[in-house]
């Protein structure tokens, strides 16, 4: 039984269903013994998803030591192999995004086919600091550097407070079983440089770095909440029913806010693509030359602009090959 | 002659008087020698000025150093002891942060007597990146991340977008002499450490490093100026003449905003010291509270309310035993 303190952690409503996400190591472990500590009390319906990545020979072991796992807290554990899973989005980024969207999808068709409350990520505060330093090296904005939030849509993160050595001293004392995976070791992979390099070194800087970065943290992402509150405010000026944008007012607003609300504006469209900063210039430059007619955006996608109005429209194939500008 | 890609960074208008701050170091001497190099064809007035800190028995051949490069030019150097500077608000910070109030205060004397329209300060990119480091690893908000700004007030710095490697390689190409301050070596400060050990371990993370971080500034930079802009707007809605707060008005703004009026408030009013965000908070509680009166703030400052109405106040020497909550 993990203490009170911990246990404290699980915020989530009584009766929910809950896909875990289990790896294996260290993190997800913990969270599974955590939530397995609350289940009977909260009447949690909990399940166990284990995605098998395939990138090593010897990964069916890493199968076997979950299922063992499962069994003894008489939690099922759903297993799939990702040779068999399809991304609904075409995947361009490293192998590490690769491995995340391929966890995604096959723990959101989890969650439909058992109608479940939450996801449940073992995410903690070291993977919190790691995230923003990737963020950072590859060039990002504000909203990137906030990192994860411990509640985000369907996915939940009740670990996000906790470091890695307290999840070790914690698998430590109640003597918990996990799995290393070797390929966190490997400096193949930016997330590993920046934590065997990056953080000890800023760390050796200043005893008090992590609290003071989980502090500046903290003060982003009420910097990020307050532009995001803003932007939906003008949204909705802005934008009618059927996602029809009003240029004019639209050119009223100050150029960032301009660039945060047709980033809005293209998410709600569900995009199927990611937006670069470039791209969203190129559509102000579109919007606000006087000239109307239609501008080809992605094979599939353009935006159609009618005197002050502009709408996003999806190309058939047949109309594909007369799009202009 | 420096080549007119770099002397183009010279954009202050003809006849400008110029205070250059001058240490020796490798970045203030290419500066010298820039700003030298368009002196007679910019008309400019250049006044060089080295502040002897004393921190080291032999400091005096940095000062003859300067003196010489300076004869050599045919530029005015003024020099002072940093023991015959007198701070105008109590200094509570680093060796480093001595020294930088130290100069600023030197400086900007020094600009006063002379009518100057700028203080040019060496500044370049990895100083950038380095205090956007210093920032995080002691606690700090968005503003604090933004960095350093090439125009802010009188403080100028042309070379904030060139990298130290690239002053280096123009002075050696240029065979212009400069002296090391071994002071920059050192460990001591938390400035060398991350000179020294954090930088090189995130541009051993990613060869792209340091362009993503320059684009990654230039967005938070934006963001800032966004929400400068928007405080600024609030900020003429609530402040009345005479710095007289509608707390009214106040109320009805997000407490993020709320926040960013408060300090600006205060830093209008020139507050004597650091503003921090438990005295933001502080003040927060006590404006919200329905009870008038008169809220001690430092030994000499107080905030006064009476009904939707705040104002900050001296207290006199007299008053002084008299304040209360």
């Amino acid at each position: 039984m993990i203490e009170k303190k911990y246990t404290d952690l699980i915020t989530i409503p009584d009766q929910s269903t809950i896909v875990i996400g289990l790896s294996g190591g260290p993190d997800s472990v913990f969270l599974l013994h955590l939530l397995a500590t609350v289940q009977s009390k909260k009447q949690l319906r909990l399940i166990a998803a284990h995605l098998d990545h395939q990138w090593r020979p010897n990964s069916y072991k890493d199968v076997t030591f979950c299922q063992q796992i499962c069994n003894g807290l008489n939690i099922p554990l759903i297993i799939a192999q990702a040779s068999n899973i399809t991304l609904s989005r075409k995947h361009s980024g490293s192998q590490e995004d690769l491995g995340r969207q391929l966890r995604r999808t096959f723990f959101e068709k989890l969650a439909q086919e058992h109608n479940a409350d939450a996801i449940a990520l073992a995410h903690h505060f070291d993977d919190q600091m790691e995230t923003f330093f990737m963020r950072m090296i590859r060039g990002t904005t504000l909203t990137g550097l906030t990192g994860m939030e411990k509640k985000d849509g369907l996915y939940w993160r009740p670990l996000l407070d906790l470091s890695k050595q307290e999840i070790l001293d914690l698998l430590n004392k109640h003597k918990l079983k996990y799995i290393i995976d070797p390929s966190n070791q490997s400096s193949d992979f930016l997330r590993n440089r920046i934590r065997n390099n990056v953080l000890p070194a800023l760390k050796n800087c200043d005893s008090r770095f992590e609290s003071n970065f989980e502090r500046m943290l903290k003060q982003l992402q009420e910097t990020e909440l307050f532009l995001e509150e803003t932007t939906q405010q003008a949204y909705d000026t802005i934008v009618q029913d059927n996602n029809i944008l009003n240029i004019k007012v639209l050119k009223q607003k100050k150029p960032f806010l301009q660039k945060r609300l047709l980033l809005l504006w293209l998410y709600k469209s569900q995009m199927p693509f990611t937006i670069s900063e470039r791209f969203i210039n190129e559509i102000i430059t579109f919007l606000m030359h006087e000239r109307g007619g239609f501008h080809k955006m992605y094979a599939s996608w353009g935006i159609e602009k009618k005197q002050h109005y502009a709408q996003i429209k999806a190309i058939s194939l047949s109309d594909n090959s007369n799009s202009s500008t």
